[in-house]
């Protein structure tokens, strides 16, 4: 059975796309924090680990860029998932009767203005967890409790949903990638992450991004990061619409590497959209 | 007096900054985050918010591109700091003893090789601020205590620095923006700070920074945000090294514009390079 290490526990968003994208045969290993589900990846105790990397309205999540680059990892796949988040409470709970709601700080803030309007006087108590916090109320089993959560914790713990769909922006969308050590063999390819620096020179930016419109190839993101030890000086992240195998992309990676520019695939994958 | 609102204690990095560019004769309000330094500046209790917005190892801090985007705010001036770390210790305190290092996450995490080479058995512990860690441990006064901070938080609080320039990696500079609520007027400006959104279409983005690039205009800076309400659709703070009244910068604007992107001028001001 395949080995996929994740961070967060089970019914936290992580095991939801990675059930999504693995199925539900999978054996799961749940960690604390992304450097520890890399970790257990790199001891060859998981196959893959599977990260969160963007957030629609929160951004790139640096750390695991900062992670791929630093053990060379590779991304051979892609799980988009909607964030639905909900106030779940004991199944004897009444919203009306709600003093206290627990979640991870991300989890509350997305859902700041539907507390502000329907629980003003409860107090917000930040958890480390979505689906822990759950697990932690039905512990504690005091129905003025309650949690905000995926519906799949509140269904795993035994627990009521109280209000569906509590987030702010419905907009909520997080990018999970699947990290290998190895470069995966996928059949259809149609998205590569790159990792590319340019030359400190003006407009070096403008002729390597002209590498990949000339021939009509979308970048989906372009995320630039700091190189250590250069300061000033950046590195890019970049998504390309394109599989690695596609000769416009082969034509594109031959003209940056003529520009001087160094380049790494960080894999080449089915899309997840 | 001018007044200027920052994050963190006196001696603190924000602090050190604020009097470098201010000057010594400055009512500076220290406030616990970034909201809090921009709520300070929005409620006219200061002239000027100071906060950092990107370190050299670190990366950008995007929370802080979020509130100059949120309240509109201008970007009037910028300073440079080379962050270097002490091990700081009591008056009495010896290398040999210490059993304790209190910091800011990020102040230990810089400072892990020192602190494996020289104290592999000692705690790291978590505080919220480098400065307030120094005055924490005199409080406590057991000498087995230490502190990583600045040379400042050291002299400040009358303690003795034990072990100086501890950073891993001495590349370690944080650029801090001056921020206001007004635009303001500075003599010499050649640098601009802007914000822009182009076509969501393929080659959107290097026709766009064509328009720097055809005038020779420097990128010091491209940071992509996500745009909330949009997923997957993206910002781009952008700095470059020319002022706005230039006509090399006016005629790139003209370019955008025509091009269908919009484009709004944070600030334009000196370099603080």
């Amino acid at each position: 059975m395949t080995r996929v290490s994740i961070q967060g526990d089970r019914a936290s968003f992580h095991d939801i796309a990675a059930r999504q994208f693995f199925g539900e045969d999978t054996n799961l290993v749940f960690c604390e924090t992304f450097n520890e589900t890399v970790d257990v990846l790199l001891q060859d105790k998981a196959d893959y680990a599977l990260c969160a990397i963007e957030n629609s309205l929160y951004g790139s999540i640096n750390e695991v860029y900062d992670l791929v680059l630093k053990h060379k990892l590779s991304i051979c796949g892609e799980v988009y998932l909607r964030i639905e988040q909900c106030l779940v409470g004991l199944p004897n709970a009444k919203l009306e009767d709600i003093t206290s709601v627990f979640s991870h700080p991300v989890a509350l803030a997305q859902c700041e203005t539907y507390l502000d309007e329907n629980l003003p006087r409860a107090n917000r108590l930040e958890y480390h967890d979505t689906a822990a916090s759950v697990a932690m109320i039905r512990e504690k089993n005091d129905a003025t409790n309650a949690a905000i959560a995926s519906k799949e914790a509140a269904e795993l713990y035994g627990m009521q949903v109280l209000a569906q769909s509590i987030e702010t922006n419905k907009e909520n969308y997080t990018r999970f990638v699947v990290l290998s050590t190895k470069q995966e063999d996928v059949t259809t390819l149609n998205k590569t992450s790159l990792i590319m620096k340019t030359d400190h020179t003006p407009g070096a930016l403008h002729t390597a991004l002209g590498s990949f419109a000339s021939r009509g190839i979308n970048l989906s993101k372009i995320q630039s990061r700091p190189i250590v030890g250069k300061a000033w000086h950046y590195m890019f992240y970049i998504d390309i619409d394109v599989g690695a195998n596609e000769t416009s992309c082969k034509d594109a990676l031959q003209d940056l590497e003529r520009q001087g520019c160094e380049v790494r695939i960080v894999g080449s994958y089915k899309s997840g959209r």
